[in-house]
């Protein structure tokens, strides 16, 4: 089995699910309670807040733990619109974003906030310039995706957060999901504000994450209970998943930061070999794109019916985005940059992680080679 | 060790986390992802799914998988309220809520809807006649706790619920995050529109629970996102948890079934360890109350005092919830029901799961006993 759609997912590393395992066993406790028990799961959950703040190159108390990269991303613009609707109801984001921020961004919209939808050029980039155009007296927040899921493009948005330094009431939200720990990101130095991650994209568990929460920044919890996460994110913690994220974290940015040589060479080898192709289309441009992340199209084919022909080659990648596989409909991103609606049908998202070997990426050109030979001969 | 405070939370059972490494390690795919690894992964979800709504006595479609209890009341009431919100902003709850409901309640009041919080009685319990006669025409949701964490009272959620029947357009919710695996409940018979549980009560993962939505029920998501859980609550699915959940739901409901004679004798023994007692007054009601939770007060002792003491005999209990505990604020809920406030300050919670024994029963009255009069030595 080659594995090629770690940005739908990643498989937990095994170090990661023994850490999980041992803190469930060992220190069930509920932080909140006043005994030894629950004060040994609290030491926990800080020591892994501490990890993830240093991992991130921010403050513990700076961190908020989540259930996910949605929960992430719901919280920083949700919380943050409803917190400072006072200042103004005025939000900016990108036609690129996940669902998590484009539906919580359309859901804000029937709750009486207006939203601005940044387009990208051809190559899937939003312009810095088109952003500070964007703002208007009322705007209280950007939010612009970091390394887009579908196609792997990285949006500048180390030069957003320096022009947003012009505008010091509008808040900065990044979702960073597809790039914590594996590509770095200067959140203080981008000025930025709030920063979402997940656990799963990491090789951590599904079901964790974490939104970054600069200091003195306002939100609305979503979930409102008994006081945990400084009151911005209630219920009991997930000890355990937190300890285990934290590890991944580490890990992943270890293994990242040692295997970018041989990343780049992996992709490198399944770029070549679909560059001798005709019917081959990559989207993802070879500048400011992520390492890991290859969207191509095969012209003339449905991507489903490519993918499950891969599939039994042993070779599994996914349709643009996991989310968006199921409804069938093309990449929102590819048809942003302007991809005709019939290629974006047969686009086809490959997602390494450090992982993967260069043996995989020979026999996953080579198996795509095959497959369109394969399924042209059958069309004919 | 004896731990006698499995309202705050649970330990997961061996099997429980045994099934959650299986899935993690060996099912990691994400839902929705078209190939065969999340089609593996789509599956077992669906299973746990069905197990759960099984047990609770639903269909499978009204299960929607949470991050625990906090988040599905969240999602209950801010959803509910805010997607009916054109027929009413009036909400109807109680004043012994858990704070997952009690701030989601002030949120909402914050943002424009108005809440009655009812009274309870000198026993802890609300009064269907007072629902009813609290019910204005701009009513659209009714909150009432089914089994209270503090003292262990259980509400007439059976009779309000019928009581509701004469108002189909007021949603009915209980939060039944004491009770699950514990008390039956017929949902159905009880009229009730949306019921949570959360998985670290009943032996299950922290970070894990689920939303019984009955078909019809509108509610806008609290995390919107990539279309999960029928666009409900969108983010990956944390599988493994929910597998996890499903296991520890059945097999705590089968042990409470085949175990309630010892649980009930279990604590008899320590009731009755106490009633000899002059210093302490036992708050939870004799009738209508869990077989789990004991709330009592030992007169003249800071609760803080008295659960430290304990605690260096191997006894972990704690002071009423443990969300509140950090805050040393006295139970809210004995603070509805008149008990002093002087009184309210030593009140002590025992909460029991079905592992416990009766020789730990024993050795804690013992241990109750034994610290009344230690304390009572150091104070004179
Ligand atoms: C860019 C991006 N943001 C947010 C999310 C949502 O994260 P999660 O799956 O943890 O809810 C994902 C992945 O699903 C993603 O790729
Ligand atoms: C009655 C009640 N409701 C809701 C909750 C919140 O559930 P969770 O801890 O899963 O967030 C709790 C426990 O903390 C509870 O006791």
């Amino acid at each position: 089995m080659i594995y090629f759609d770690n940005s739908a997912t990643t498989k937990p590393y095994k170090e990661v699910l023994d850490s999980f395992l041992k803190v469930s066993a060992g220190y069930f406790g509920n932080p909140s309670s006043l005994h030894g028990i629950g004060g040994q799961a609290e030491k926990l959950l800080g020591q892994a807040r501490s990890q993830v703040a240093r991992l991130m190159g921010v403050k513990a108390a700076e961190v908020i733990f989540t259930s996910g990269g949605t929960e992430g991303n719901n919280l920083a613009l949700k919380g943050a619109a409803l917190a400072n609707r006072g200042r103004g109801k005025h939000i900016i984001t990108t036609q690129i974003e996940h669902d998590s921020v484009a539906n919580a961004a359309r859901q804000l919209e029937e709750l009486g906030f207006e939203v601005t939808y940044l387009p990208v050029n051809k190559e899937g980039f939003i312009d810095t310039a088109a952003v500070n155009a964007a703002i208007r007296d009322d705007t209280i927040l950007v939010s612009v995706i970091h390394t887009n899921n579908e196609v792997g493009t990285i949006q500048p948005v180390g030069e957003i957060g320096q022009m947003l330094k012009d505008f010091p009431k509008v808040l900065f939200h990044v979702d960073y999901v597809q790039g914590a720990g594996k590509l770095p990101l200067d959140i203080y130095g981008s000025n930025i504000d709030l920063c979402t991650i997940s656990g799963h994209k990491f090789h951590g568990l599904k079901g964790t994450g974490a939104l970054f929460v600069r200091d003195g920044v306002k939100l609305l919890p979503l979930l409102s209970g008994g006081g945990q996460e400084g009151e911005r994110r209630n219920g009991t913690e997930n000890v355990a998943g937190m300890v285990a994220m934290a590890k991944a974290l580490r890990m992943s940015s270890e293994r990242w930061e040692r295997n970018m040589g041989l990343i780049n060479e992996i992709m490198g080898t399944i770029k070549s070999g679909l560059a001798e192709m005709p019917e081959i289309i990559i989207h993802t441009p070879a500048e400011n794109s992520a390492p890991h992340i290859l969207n191509f199209s095969v012209k003339g084919f449905k991507a489903e019916v490519f993918i499950h022909a891969l599939e039994e080659k042993g070779i599994y990648v996914s349709t643009t985005s996991a989310c968006s596989s199921r409804k069938s409909r093309p990449s929102k991103t590819l048809l942003a940059m302007g991809v005709p609606d019939g290629v974006a049908e047969s686009a086809i998202r490959i997602s390494l992680s450090e992982e993967n070997t260069l043996a995989e990426a020979k026999a996953a050109a080579g198996a795509i080679r095959e497959t369109v030979k394969q399924l042209g001969e059958v069309m004919k």
